[in-house]
């Protein structure tokens, strides 16, 4: 384009700088003290803008040309950005407060071996006993292997005792047997598997002494660790285009008799001995093993407040330097930021971007408190975590989806191009309505919680007398809701909550 | 795949047939005569389906490889069916009942010369006098030129009064001379100026006697027809990447002294002499002319329903065949559509769906009704012509919009894989709430007419006292509404309508 645009001096750069400053100067708010509250403190604002420095000054991570690229294109330039971030994790210059996290944020492209930190690493730290533990994580921590988690498969995604892979085991070799025994049976989505992952915790049927246990994880070698081409009786792939998310290899499994070592099944709670004698994980392991997904739900929240920020800020500046229609002769057109039917549309959305920030500030303490409480054996408040972080997630990931669409709208037709970031900011985050817990389930299951709570703050109010009694926070917001409305409760009253 | 699924027997496609066919066997309507019904006659239905015949078994238009193909070669697929199709067309195949809107909409790509026979064409035939007519229309229609309509520019795309582009005439050389004096005046957006107009219909300001006379229409030769080389003083290419529409390539335009002859200022209603005196359009002109907008809103009506109609076939087969979740022990898991979250989601788009192709039967109904009354001097029905359109074509664009991503929300982790077909048709259609005006402009504007309907329809109540009158159908619409509240009517009641 600078053939075309080269007739034109170079002005017009400073003056769509004096307009969004004059916009900047007229805010009466502290900018630092809300950026140091926005990230927790002034030591991560610190630890932020030098991991954005490194990464900006990185000429690996140089992303001008970023909309050009082919998606095979868009594949190897994300691969050869997460190597040389696995370099540079390595050689220790992404330590303390949080700076991991900075680091791959500012390089805002998607990691094919995303899921062996975020999935692979974390499960064998639950689920794993000791001896497990000692042989894998070393060498993940390494990346001398990579892993990537297969759950989901074609014919089955939210109900996961419907899955059909089988982990039977042979006493006589003491090995589990991996098979998929139908079309459906097939893993279909799990990231990393179609080109970047040697190993993978399977999830499949436990099959031993001819009796079906359930679901259990097993860690599978996908890939040769010498020539990373598929073991014999693997087959893997990527399952193909898709909307976006180019930098994620979403692959297929198959597997035909592929056989591994009984102690490759995660044993920290269940358990199959030599001669196949099954012994079932205790009542609460499954509760426990459930606290890695809340963890990525959590994730998100955080996620969906800081992609929304990130469209918001694109439609705002847009807005301010946009003018359009002059409604008074001899004046400049309006700016766009100025009519009140863009401010309808952007401001809620700026003030969401805010709320779902602080929201996920909330998430996050609630885990961290609660896998305390976990770990020191107390389970009560679990449900309280999992219905906060299953309705969280599915209202900021819907409401941010829906926001970068209004940001893109709200740029007219400089929003569809792919320059303004806009479309491909949504092409990649429009999965998370789906993944870790599809959206419209997780509602359920927060509605499930606040439904059981009402029945019992009705039971308990009736029972106590208004005598002081333990709550969770859902219920003692209800309660609370009941209260106020005066002294006569009966069923009636809950359609006016 | 064919590899990794080549060990399962290839029954599944009849299992799936039957669960589709079960779900078909319980409707009562009678099928042939709803289809004949949405296509407006069984004359209509035949030739659809004959049209669809024709592109299915047409090698030229295979689409198996659609979603592997990258941008470019995008490009190039829709070039090659576009020049195939306008043999046949030259060809005498597609003649008669609305054969080539057929064939082109079971083409399902994008034509890169489509704005040639939607606006380049039509453009000429309104706005062009007799001679004009006499020297453009046989060429353009022989696609001997390929024609744009280049108005949007980088800075301005709802105030088209705003547009900034000048066409200078010259008494001297009786030539009008183009340019694109600023950064923002270059045209951005139109279609088909990136690689395949030869010729573009520009929108500029006309400047005659030192005079500006505000925004007329020019017809610029863009490129040799010899050599398809861009010719002197014109700088055009493609603006780049963006969301979808990839068969389509949108482009800049900057032109500098580019000379044109007198007579290729479109002088059908507007005049400029050969010493530069400029003759007003009549009042009514603008208002004629607006027609061909109103056109294209019309089919962006129909264009919705026919595009939210793909996507809810899609989503509702996709939830037939699709079962999750065992709700009783040994009974098969649970169809999706059988889920009320699920039929919540659907069945209002699929009554949507039709709604809006029967209110786009409306649409054109109400168009070709309207041009008539114009083409015999009787203007009255305009406003109304222009708020329903301008209201159905937002309302529509949006439902259509929001509705194909329900869509695919509701295939879960497989609506997010290209071959669902669901992220490119929203990709594709995405653009339809911005261009052929703004929605939230449109809605505006409609409501301005409903706000103006009110208002004279209190003074003619109060002024005629229930005398029969003349009514548009809105007002007419809103006086019914008044009525039925009883005989005081006052201001206030408007809160009540």
């Amino acid at each position: 384009m600078s053939h075309a645009l080269s007739c034109y001096k170079p002005t017009m750069a400073s003056e769509v700088v004096l307009e969004l400053k004059v916009e900047r100067e007229r805010s009466r708010l502290d900018l630092e003290e809300l950026t140091n509250l926005l990230d927790g403190g002034a030591v991560f604002t610190d630890k932020r803008r030098e991991m954005v420095k490194m990464v900006v000054e990185d000429p690996v991570f140089k992303r001008d040309n970023k909309y050009f690229l082919s998606t095979e294109e868009s594949f190897d330039s994300a691969m050869r950005k997460n190597v040389h971030y696995i370099e540079l994790l390595k050689s220790g210059k992404l330590k303390e407060n949080n700076a991991e996290a900075y680091f791959k944020s500012a390089i805002d492209d998607d990691f094919p071996a995303a899921v062996h930190e975020l999935m692979f690493v974390p499960t064998i730290e639950g689920q794993g006993n000791e001896e497990q533990k000692e042989k894998w994580l070393k060498i993940s921590r390494n990346f001398d292997i990579i892993g990537c988690y297969a759950q989901t498969e074609l014919g089955h995604g939210t109900f996961i005792r419907g899955l059909e892979t089988t982990a039977t085991y042979d006493p006589s070799t003491e090995e589990f047997v991996m098979n998929s025994p139908t079309l459906t049976s097939m893993k279909w989505w799990p990231g990393s598997v179609g080109h970047t992952a040697t190993h993978a915790i399977v999830v499949a049927r436990l099959i031993t002494k001819g009796k079906d246990e359930g679901i259990h994880l097993f860690i599978v070698q996908l890939r040769s660790l010498e020539d990373h081409k598929p073991l014999p009786g693997i087959k893997v792939g990527d399952i193909g285009p898709k909307f976006g998310y180019f930098g994620m290899d979403n692959g297929f499994l198959h597997m035909t008799n592929v056989r591994i070592p009984r102690d490759h099944m995660l044993m920290k709670y269940a358990h199959v001995s030599r001669d196949g004698t099954y012994s079932k994980p205790p009542a609460e392991a499954d509760k426990i093993s459930y606290v890695i997904m809340v963890y990525a739900r959590a994730l998100i929240v955080d996620h969906s407040a800081e992609t929304l920020a990130r469209a918001i800020t694109i439609a705002i500046r847009y807005s301010v330097v946009r003018r359009q229609t002059q409604n008074r002769p001899g004046e400049p057109e309006t700016q766009v930021l100025d009519y009140q039917t863009q401010q309808f549309k952007l401001f809620p959305l700026l003030a969401s971007a805010y709320a779902m920030k602080f929201a996920g500030h909330y998430m996050m303490k609630l885990y961290t408190e609660v896998t305390k409480e976990i770990s020191e054996g107390n389970l009560k408040s679990l449900p309280e975590l999992h219905a906060t972080s299953a309705g969280l997630k599915a209202f900021c990931s819907e409401l941010c989806c829906n926001g970068i669409e209004l940001c893109r709208l709200s740029c007219g037709g400089h929003g569809y191009s792919a320059a303004s970031g806009l479309p491909q900011l949504y092409a990649d985050y429009s999965p998370s309505p789906t993944y870790e817990g599809e959206n419209t389930v997780m509602l359920l299951q927060t509605a499930r919680l606040m439904a059981t709570s009402i029945y019992e703050a009705f039971n308990q109010i009736i029972k106590l007398n208004n005598e002081q009694v333990m709550m969770n926070p859902t219920w003692s917001h209800i309660t609370g809701g009941i209260s106020s409305k005066g002294n006569k409760i009966s069923c009636c009253s809950i359609g006016t909550i």
